[in-house]
């Protein structure tokens, strides 16, 4: 198959994560996550986030989401979270049918959440009529690809301490943003006060896997149990272990990241070329939101598939990834211009 | 580290398995299974199981029987197991928790259900007091090694349908079953009238995934929406289609699973040197149930590890898979022997 | 304890309700449900939604609105309901709880839906990520004591079935809402193909008990299997049954909500006598929203209690009752006066 | 419709509580229980259990057990009861549905639980593969009738302690038990250390409602949430708490019990005269279990109705009430005689 900026699903997995696929498997391996390989790729999250850090493997990022925020609430409480979240709008329901909680879905100003739009939901005190607000879930990249600054996480991180609430992060485009803000994930998240963290692998290069990062480790008691019960303890553990040292050792995951970054910056400054194009969030990390007249889009997915985001607004979307090329992107623009 | 009589879990992929992984990886392909290979991967289930087989992919053992069932089901009804079941012990509440309905386990014969076991649970009437029975659940070859024939799989399908229940099998280690018996997949799944499988990957040679397979396609009907919100949709499906195809193309599944079984055999014979072990079980398949004196369980398990499977009784399980070695038996027994 | 314009439910129960309870004790009486007093109840109900009507009764309201719902979805549908809707913001998540389906919140134009607002939710074509709508729930009356037309219910209707949804009525306030447009529940209920109705009896006099009321019998088949589960059979069934009838013969119902009703429109003619009082609703019901300055409002609530309904923006809900007074409604204008 | 020995819920409301419910009609009171009638009825429980206790209300026995376990648990948790518990099969799948957690149910001796029962459930340590155990529920008077003696229960209790589980009797028949044993609830209860108690009213002469007694008030500190998200919270809760002032002031549930358990006693005695009949369980409380012949029983049926408890084994269950008489008894022996 072509390849297309449907998605950063679309592309296959990293030489690096391949590699080390391949190096890990002449071997027998402790099961459910008992080996070394494991206890390694934890290390390495170490190295990234501090040693406070304690570090959990799911199969993908609907699990890190739901299997992380059901294993720090019981059913009378509620997650708050942007109206665009993933978790909201495209996990099938996945948080309410493992968690029998609540989601709060609020408004959002390009993607994002701030105290202000927050705080009618924690003050409200209606006890016992309504869920006890538990945890704010924010998406970094945000599902419009713009970019939480540090400062902005934050204050987030602050705001929901002060109410008794932890923050979680939805990072499954963390990579994107912590190489957009030429920043660190200790400067990001855990200097922040960041609670919780999905940190993504898949859309990073990786084949499958993601990881559930708690930034303090008593949050993580009960999270193996919930992990096994949400149907996300890989036997074969080693295999996600690997992949993620595969992207950790050497910052591969800043290559593929600034590459994506990269890709989507000069696909943007080509856009530009079209004057009847309009971006409609700024470009911050791997993707692209603009409004294209119809036509002008059907062409352009002819030449190389991507899809609508709001059709209603003729608004598309087009991703790059870790392996998208300057060529693809120059003979995207041609096709589309003859 | 050495290997192992732990289980079939702690060894790698097989080498078919890895290649086919290698071989898709150069490409982009469509996410969620909407990918050519995933067709692939579908029509190899339909040369085993018959062209009206529906099969969709997951991630792991638990997921495939639980996702499955509830697919199936409504919370008020019941589906019904054998004590032993990996569901009913060994999935920490994974169905009930999904589902909200209720396992009912009954005692097993040699971790076996027959239809006079489970007569007075369907025959009960206690609308609406008590849930329905909707599923029997059994698993091939069981969780202590044993086989139900042909014969006995249709006894009970035909015992489930008479009372309008569906059956349906976990097949962790179904390869081992059918080489086991000298049947084939539709000889003991389809034409027994069988609904639903639960098609075993892992433990036959794989890196991850199994199979759900449909034998009548109208039960497959909200099986992807229940997938999705059981957080086992995988984006890079292609990767869990390459592997059943390095699996079931030129018969690979057999192949490992005949020599596992082999391997338990082998080891048996050499296990029967030492008479102060007794089998607790037939061995049928690739794994051996005995009881052992501890002092020389202990030393065994020095020399070559597994796990105790009933401390009360001493009794032991050992496992063996596609890449256990005679070498490997031989070596064992020496050391023990010395 | 004195009266007060906190809430319809701090009333007790009517004399015709009183008398029901005692009329049915001195005997025994088949449980859960199998008794004639549940028959004689039912067929009430049939008189005045139609002979085709199933109806069930269930404790309270909450649980009216959520096993009617989720005995007609699965986990993977969802519920689309208005943002203020007892069963989003006041009900504890049980819907979320009892069902592991989704609760997704809609903008409403004074407490009202409509088809327009309802329509991307519905044409969004999202499968297997997101859940597949099934019931349009709303109150009549609303939360904010506004009344949906017969119209606007019809369209409602149609909308609803066009999309092969459900419509839902939280009836918590039905009677308020038939008095109030002078109709009848055949006219507003079965005529404009609303599915089922959560039917009010707490809030019009009861002491405790409400009916579900399914319009289409078939979409009954598994509402008693849910209303067990959901701890909702009454063992004693008789005595709900029989204060329906103390309600419904001789349309004591009507009595009770029409009274309400009109000591709802004259403390709101009393109230107007306040210039610095603004009316935020309607009064089309027994309860009236206005905002209040709060100096004013406190000294009202010192004479006579009731609940801010939006503290930010100086909004109370002042609720009549089936024995609020005009004696009691002119003391408590006295009070504020002096 | 005449009497039976159908069940203790087939009775009415006994006097003193229809009296308690006229009694606090004529009057306003606070929903939802912030009123003083519910603070006196929960004043009359300290009285029976001592002053540290926290009570409250729910709808029903099935709601009393579920949401009281489900309020002290998570889903990754299980909650080991007899087989024969009424929560594993009488109340359909309420306690899974609700809590996603898993009901290990062990077999039992005569309806009890022992230590000896429980143990192996409790030491096998399968972290993370297996729920974790916490909490004990046993039913006393048990499902057939017989009664743990207080130092059963301390045993139970102190086994639950010493294994970090807690202990919960289902007391659907509480007061049938203390009258059998001529104790008193503090002696059974509060010393011997149980944790939760269900206190049914309903079978002991009340309308509706039971009580939930914390001997632990610190376990009780999410209840009022998990019970309004149960769809447990009654608005009017006055009536219930009246309710239970009827019966408990003058020690009604006592007269009420005592009557109900003599009655059994004497008609086991009248039975005996039928040298057929062999009683399967010692008549210990309110019941009596015997297996009759079936052209006997189905003789006596007609006469008074009464259900076959294990048709397979001719066995049957005749329940005694508050309100059954001796000169009812006569007449069905008469009768049968005839």
């Amino acid at each position: 198959m072509s390849k297309s900026f449907a998605s950063d699903n679309w592309a296959g997995a990293c030489p690096e994560v391949m590699n080390a696929l391949i190096a890990v498997n002449n071997d027998y391996a402790a099961a459910y996550g008992n080996d070394d390989y494991t206890l390694q790729a934890q290390q390495e999250f170490k190295k990234l986030f501090g040693e406070e850090t304690e570090v959990h493997f799911v199969y993908n990022g609907t699990a890190a989401n739901v299997v992380a925020l059901n294993s720090v609430i019981r059913s009378v409480n509620s997650v708050i979270c942007a109206d665009h979240a993933h978790i909201n709008v495209d996990e099938c329901g996945a948080f309410e049918n493992m968690s029998g909680a609540k989601l709060v879905a609020l408004p959002s100003v390009n993607g994002k959440l701030t105290p202000e739009i927050i705080l009618a939901v924690v003050e409200a005190d209606l006890f016992p009529h309504r869920n006890i607000p538990q945890v704010i879930t924010i998406t970094q990249a945000t599902e419009v690809g713009t970019i939480y600054s540090v400062t902005e996480i934050k204050a987030l991180a602050d705001f929901a301490h002060k109410h008794n609430l932890l923050l979680h992060i939805d990072g499954a485009r963390i990579a994107n943003a912590i190489v957009s803000l030429q920043t660190d994930f200790k400067t990001m998240i855990t200097d922040t006060g960041v609670d919780m963290l999905s940190f993504g692998g898949t859309k990073n290069g990786m084949m499958f896997g993601e990881a559930v990062v708690f930034l303090k480790p008593e949050l993580a008691s009960s999270f193996e149990l919930h992990r096994k019960q949400g149907m996300q303890l890989h036997s074969k553990m080693r295999y996600i272990a690997a992949q993620f040292m595969g992207l950790l050792q050497n910052d591969i995951w800043k290559t593929n990241a600034t590459h994506a970054n990269e890709m989507a910056q000069y696909l943007a400054k080509r856009l530009e070329e079209f004057p009847e194009i309009r971006f409609s969030q700024k470009v911050e990390s791997n993707g692209i939101w603009a409004v294209i007249p119809k036509h002008l889009a059907e062409k352009m997915q002819d030449a190389h598939f991507f899809y609508p985001w709001d059709e209603s607004k003729n608004e598309y979307r087009l991703m790059c990834s870790w392996d998208t090329t300057k060529e693809e992107i120059d003979r995207f623009i041609d096709v589309v211009n003859h």
